[in-house]
Protein backbone atom coordinates (compact mmCIF):
# COMPACT_ATOMS: atom_id res chain seq x y z
CA UNK A 1 0.00 0.00 0.00
CA UNK A 2 2.64 2.56 1.32
CA UNK A 3 4.88 2.91 -1.75
CA UNK A 4 7.40 5.58 -0.14
CA UNK A 5 8.43 3.05 2.22
CA UNK A 6 12.27 2.21 1.59
CA UNK A 7 13.70 -1.23 2.51
CA UNK A 8 16.37 -0.96 4.95
CA UNK A 9 19.04 -3.10 5.93
CA UNK A 10 19.42 -2.88 9.51
CA UNK A 11 17.45 -1.17 12.49
CA UNK A 12 20.21 1.40 13.19
CA UNK A 13 18.85 2.96 9.32
CA UNK A 14 15.29 3.11 10.50
CA UNK A 15 16.34 4.36 13.75
CA UNK A 16 18.07 7.18 11.62
CA UNK A 17 15.44 7.92 9.38
CA UNK A 18 14.11 11.01 9.61
CA UNK A 19 11.28 10.86 7.66
CA UNK A 20 9.94 8.21 9.00
CA UNK A 21 10.22 9.81 12.11
CA UNK A 22 7.95 12.21 11.28
CA UNK A 23 5.78 9.99 10.27
CA UNK A 24 5.79 8.42 13.59
CA UNK A 25 5.61 11.18 15.28
CA UNK A 26 1.33 11.69 14.25
CA UNK A 27 1.13 7.67 14.54
CA UNK A 28 2.26 7.90 18.11
CA UNK A 29 0.39 10.56 19.37
CA UNK A 30 -3.00 8.93 17.27
CA UNK A 31 -2.52 6.18 19.03
CA UNK A 32 -1.55 7.37 22.72
CA UNK A 33 -4.62 9.73 22.50
CA UNK A 34 -6.73 6.84 21.34
CA UNK A 35 -5.26 5.09 24.14
CA UNK A 36 -6.04 7.82 26.96
CA UNK A 37 -9.63 8.02 25.42
CA UNK A 38 -10.10 4.32 26.18
CA UNK A 39 -8.63 4.57 29.88
CA UNK A 40 -10.44 7.49 30.48
CA UNK A 41 -14.05 7.10 28.91
CA UNK A 42 -13.86 9.88 26.92
CA UNK A 43 -12.41 11.31 23.78
CA UNK A 44 -9.16 13.48 24.63
CA UNK A 45 -5.53 13.91 23.49
CA UNK A 46 -2.48 14.80 24.10
CA UNK A 47 0.93 15.57 22.26
CA UNK A 48 3.83 12.23 23.99
CA UNK A 49 6.56 13.99 25.26
CA UNK A 50 9.87 13.28 23.78
CA UNK A 51 11.24 12.53 27.45
CA UNK A 52 8.45 9.38 27.51
CA UNK A 53 9.17 8.08 24.07
CA UNK A 54 13.24 8.79 25.13
CA UNK A 55 12.65 7.11 28.51
CA UNK A 56 10.16 4.02 26.96
CA UNK A 57 13.43 3.31 24.09
CA UNK A 58 16.36 3.86 26.42
CA UNK A 59 14.54 0.62 28.82
CA UNK A 60 14.70 -1.62 25.94
CA UNK A 61 17.46 -3.33 23.92
CA UNK A 62 16.53 -1.39 20.53
CA UNK A 63 18.63 1.20 22.62
CA UNK A 64 21.66 -0.12 21.96
CA UNK A 65 21.27 0.23 17.80
CA UNK A 66 22.08 3.82 18.25
CA UNK A 67 24.93 6.02 19.32
CA UNK A 68 24.85 5.91 23.53
CA UNK A 69 25.33 10.01 23.92
CA UNK A 70 21.83 10.79 22.16
CA UNK A 71 19.77 13.50 23.45
CA UNK A 72 15.55 13.09 24.49
CA UNK A 73 14.98 14.55 20.90
CA UNK A 74 16.82 11.70 19.18
CA UNK A 75 16.22 9.32 21.17
CA UNK A 76 12.01 9.92 20.93
CA UNK A 77 12.90 10.23 17.14
CA UNK A 78 13.97 6.65 16.87
CA UNK A 79 11.20 5.48 18.72
CA UNK A 80 9.01 7.03 16.63
CA UNK A 81 11.11 5.85 13.15
CA UNK A 82 10.72 2.42 14.50
CA UNK A 83 6.80 2.20 15.45
CA UNK A 84 6.46 3.80 11.69
CA UNK A 85 8.57 1.15 10.38
CA UNK A 86 6.43 -1.23 11.99
CA UNK A 87 2.96 -0.06 11.17
CA UNK A 88 3.90 1.10 6.98
CA UNK A 89 5.09 -2.72 6.91
CA UNK A 90 1.86 -4.00 8.13
CA UNK A 91 3.51 -5.76 11.11
CA UNK A 92 1.19 -3.66 13.55
CA UNK A 93 -2.11 -1.60 13.26
CA UNK A 94 -3.40 1.17 15.48
CA UNK A 95 -5.89 -1.21 17.01
CA UNK A 96 -3.41 -3.32 18.22
CA UNK A 97 -0.60 -0.79 20.05
CA UNK A 98 -3.71 1.30 21.58
CA UNK A 99 -4.76 -2.19 23.14
CA UNK A 100 -1.59 -2.97 24.07
CA UNK A 101 -0.94 0.63 25.45
CA UNK A 102 -4.23 0.63 27.74
CA UNK A 103 -3.46 -2.81 29.16
CA UNK A 104 -0.36 -0.96 31.10
CA UNK A 105 -1.80 2.94 31.20
CA UNK A 106 -2.95 3.41 34.50
CA UNK A 107 -4.69 6.74 35.05
CA UNK A 108 -7.22 8.34 35.64
CA UNK A 109 -8.66 12.21 36.09
CA UNK A 110 -6.97 12.55 39.00
CA UNK A 111 -3.36 11.37 37.41
CA UNK A 112 -1.03 13.99 37.79
CA UNK A 113 1.08 14.97 34.53
CA UNK A 114 4.43 13.52 36.09
CA UNK A 115 2.60 10.25 37.20
CA UNK A 116 0.76 10.35 33.54
CA UNK A 117 4.09 10.72 31.92
CA UNK A 118 5.52 7.52 34.47
CA UNK A 119 2.68 5.35 33.20
CA UNK A 120 3.18 6.57 29.33
CA UNK A 121 7.11 5.56 29.12
CA UNK A 122 5.96 2.30 30.81
CA UNK A 123 3.61 1.68 28.35
CA UNK A 124 5.54 2.86 24.68
CA UNK A 125 8.30 0.64 26.73
CA UNK A 126 6.45 -2.89 26.97
CA UNK A 127 4.50 -1.69 23.19
CA UNK A 128 8.16 -1.89 21.83
CA UNK A 129 9.26 -4.99 23.86
CA UNK A 130 6.12 -6.53 22.32
CA UNK A 131 6.86 -5.37 18.50
CA UNK A 132 11.21 -5.86 18.69
CA UNK A 133 10.20 -9.19 16.96
CA UNK A 134 9.15 -7.88 13.58
CA UNK A 135 12.09 -5.72 13.25
CA UNK A 136 15.21 -6.70 10.93
CA UNK A 137 18.42 -8.23 12.52
CA UNK A 138 20.38 -6.00 14.82
CA UNK A 139 23.30 -4.25 12.48
CA UNK A 140 25.56 -4.82 15.78
CA UNK B 1 -14.44 -0.75 19.38
CA UNK B 2 -13.33 2.25 20.63
CA UNK B 3 -15.78 2.63 23.99
CA UNK B 4 -15.22 6.30 24.49
CA UNK B 5 -17.56 7.33 21.35
CA UNK B 6 -20.48 9.21 22.78
CA UNK B 7 -23.35 9.15 21.07
CA UNK B 8 -24.49 12.51 18.63
CA UNK B 9 -27.73 13.67 18.10
CA UNK B 10 -25.97 15.92 15.30
CA UNK B 11 -23.42 17.48 13.19
CA UNK B 12 -22.93 20.84 15.48
CA UNK B 13 -23.01 18.31 18.58
CA UNK B 14 -19.95 16.68 16.81
CA UNK B 15 -18.59 20.06 16.08
CA UNK B 16 -18.35 21.29 19.41
CA UNK B 17 -16.54 18.57 20.70
CA UNK B 18 -13.30 19.24 22.16
CA UNK B 19 -12.18 15.62 23.01
CA UNK B 20 -13.23 14.42 19.53
CA UNK B 21 -11.26 17.34 18.00
CA UNK B 22 -7.93 16.42 19.84
CA UNK B 23 -8.41 12.47 18.40
CA UNK B 24 -8.82 14.22 15.35
CA UNK B 25 -5.83 16.43 15.68
CA UNK B 26 -3.29 13.51 15.33
CA UNK B 27 -5.15 11.60 12.79
CA UNK B 28 -5.28 14.34 10.41
CA UNK B 29 -1.94 14.94 11.12
CA UNK B 30 -1.27 11.49 10.18
CA UNK B 31 -3.36 11.37 6.93
CA UNK B 32 -1.52 14.24 6.14
CA UNK B 33 2.21 12.82 6.88
CA UNK B 34 1.11 9.80 4.48
CA UNK B 35 -0.54 11.79 1.67
CA UNK B 36 2.47 13.79 1.44
CA UNK B 37 5.20 10.62 1.79
CA UNK B 38 2.71 9.13 -0.91
CA UNK B 39 3.18 12.49 -3.42
CA UNK B 40 6.74 13.21 -2.63
CA UNK B 41 7.74 9.34 -2.53
CA UNK B 42 9.70 9.52 0.77
CA UNK B 43 8.70 9.24 4.17
CA UNK B 44 8.10 13.17 5.68
CA UNK B 45 5.31 14.69 7.80
CA UNK B 46 3.97 17.91 8.59
CA UNK B 47 1.24 19.48 11.33
CA UNK B 48 -1.36 20.99 9.22
CA UNK B 49 -2.07 24.34 10.19
CA UNK B 50 -5.49 25.42 12.03
CA UNK B 51 -5.76 27.88 8.83
CA UNK B 52 -5.59 24.87 6.04
CA UNK B 53 -8.49 23.21 8.11
CA UNK B 54 -10.38 26.56 8.42
CA UNK B 55 -10.50 27.06 4.84
CA UNK B 56 -10.96 23.46 3.86
CA UNK B 57 -14.51 23.54 6.24
CA UNK B 58 -15.57 27.22 5.06
CA UNK B 59 -15.60 25.71 1.75
CA UNK B 60 -18.17 22.94 2.47
CA UNK B 61 -21.56 22.75 3.89
CA UNK B 62 -21.04 21.26 6.96
CA UNK B 63 -19.55 25.02 7.82
CA UNK B 64 -23.06 26.27 8.04
CA UNK B 65 -23.75 23.91 11.49
CA UNK B 66 -21.11 25.94 13.42
CA UNK B 67 -21.76 29.70 14.37
CA UNK B 68 -20.67 32.23 11.69
CA UNK B 69 -17.89 34.31 13.52
CA UNK B 70 -15.36 31.30 14.35
CA UNK B 71 -11.80 31.78 14.14
CA UNK B 72 -9.46 29.55 12.57
CA UNK B 73 -8.59 27.79 15.70
CA UNK B 74 -12.32 26.79 16.54
CA UNK B 75 -13.00 26.18 12.68
CA UNK B 76 -10.05 23.73 12.55
CA UNK B 77 -11.44 22.33 15.54
CA UNK B 78 -14.80 21.29 14.35
CA UNK B 79 -12.87 19.95 11.06
CA UNK B 80 -10.83 17.68 13.11
CA UNK B 81 -13.68 16.31 15.43
CA UNK B 82 -15.92 15.60 12.02
CA UNK B 83 -12.89 13.38 11.27
CA UNK B 84 -12.53 11.46 14.18
CA UNK B 85 -16.17 10.78 14.80
CA UNK B 86 -15.92 9.14 11.18
CA UNK B 87 -12.85 7.67 11.60
CA UNK B 88 -13.93 6.43 14.69
CA UNK B 89 -17.71 5.39 14.06
CA UNK B 90 -16.10 3.13 11.03
CA UNK B 91 -17.50 5.33 7.91
CA UNK B 92 -13.73 5.80 6.44
CA UNK B 93 -10.39 4.54 7.23
CA UNK B 94 -7.13 6.03 7.07
CA UNK B 95 -5.89 4.43 4.05
CA UNK B 96 -9.09 5.76 2.07
CA UNK B 97 -9.05 9.68 3.38
CA UNK B 98 -4.91 9.38 2.78
CA UNK B 99 -6.19 7.67 -0.74
CA UNK B 100 -8.33 10.82 -1.66
CA UNK B 101 -5.76 13.62 -0.18
CA UNK B 102 -3.25 12.02 -2.49
CA UNK B 103 -5.91 12.49 -5.59
CA UNK B 104 -5.67 16.84 -5.08
CA UNK B 105 -2.44 17.20 -3.52
CA UNK B 106 -0.29 18.69 -6.35
CA UNK B 107 2.98 19.60 -4.67
CA UNK B 108 6.57 18.29 -5.60
CA UNK B 109 9.69 19.41 -3.92
CA UNK B 110 9.75 22.54 -5.36
CA UNK B 111 6.03 23.29 -3.69
CA UNK B 112 6.19 26.94 -1.86
CA UNK B 113 4.96 26.47 1.53
CA UNK B 114 2.19 28.75 0.48
CA UNK B 115 1.19 26.74 -2.57
CA UNK B 116 0.99 23.51 -0.22
CA UNK B 117 -1.16 25.15 2.42
CA UNK B 118 -3.82 26.31 -0.70
CA UNK B 119 -3.07 22.84 -2.11
CA UNK B 120 -3.74 21.37 1.17
CA UNK B 121 -6.55 22.94 1.95
CA UNK B 122 -8.24 22.37 -1.62
CA UNK B 123 -7.50 18.38 -0.66
CA UNK B 124 -9.12 18.48 2.90
CA UNK B 125 -11.94 20.32 1.15
CA UNK B 126 -12.91 17.46 -1.27
CA UNK B 127 -12.16 15.15 1.63
CA UNK B 128 -14.35 16.82 3.67
CA UNK B 129 -17.39 16.93 1.12
CA UNK B 130 -16.75 13.02 0.08
CA UNK B 131 -17.18 12.04 3.91
CA UNK B 132 -20.17 14.51 4.50
CA UNK B 133 -22.79 11.74 3.87
CA UNK B 134 -21.95 9.68 6.40
CA UNK B 135 -22.86 12.77 8.94
CA UNK B 136 -25.77 12.82 10.68
CA UNK B 137 -28.87 15.01 9.70
CA UNK B 138 -27.93 18.68 10.35
CA UNK B 139 -29.45 20.35 13.41
CA UNK B 140 -30.86 23.53 11.18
Amino acid sequence: MWSFIKKYQNIADIMRDKGLAKVGDGLVNLCYSLAKSEVLGEATGEKVRDSVLAKALRATPVYHNISRRTDSGVAADAYEAVVAYLWLSGKTTIESMVSSLVKQLDINSKTSRKQEAQAAARAFQILLEELMVFLPSSST
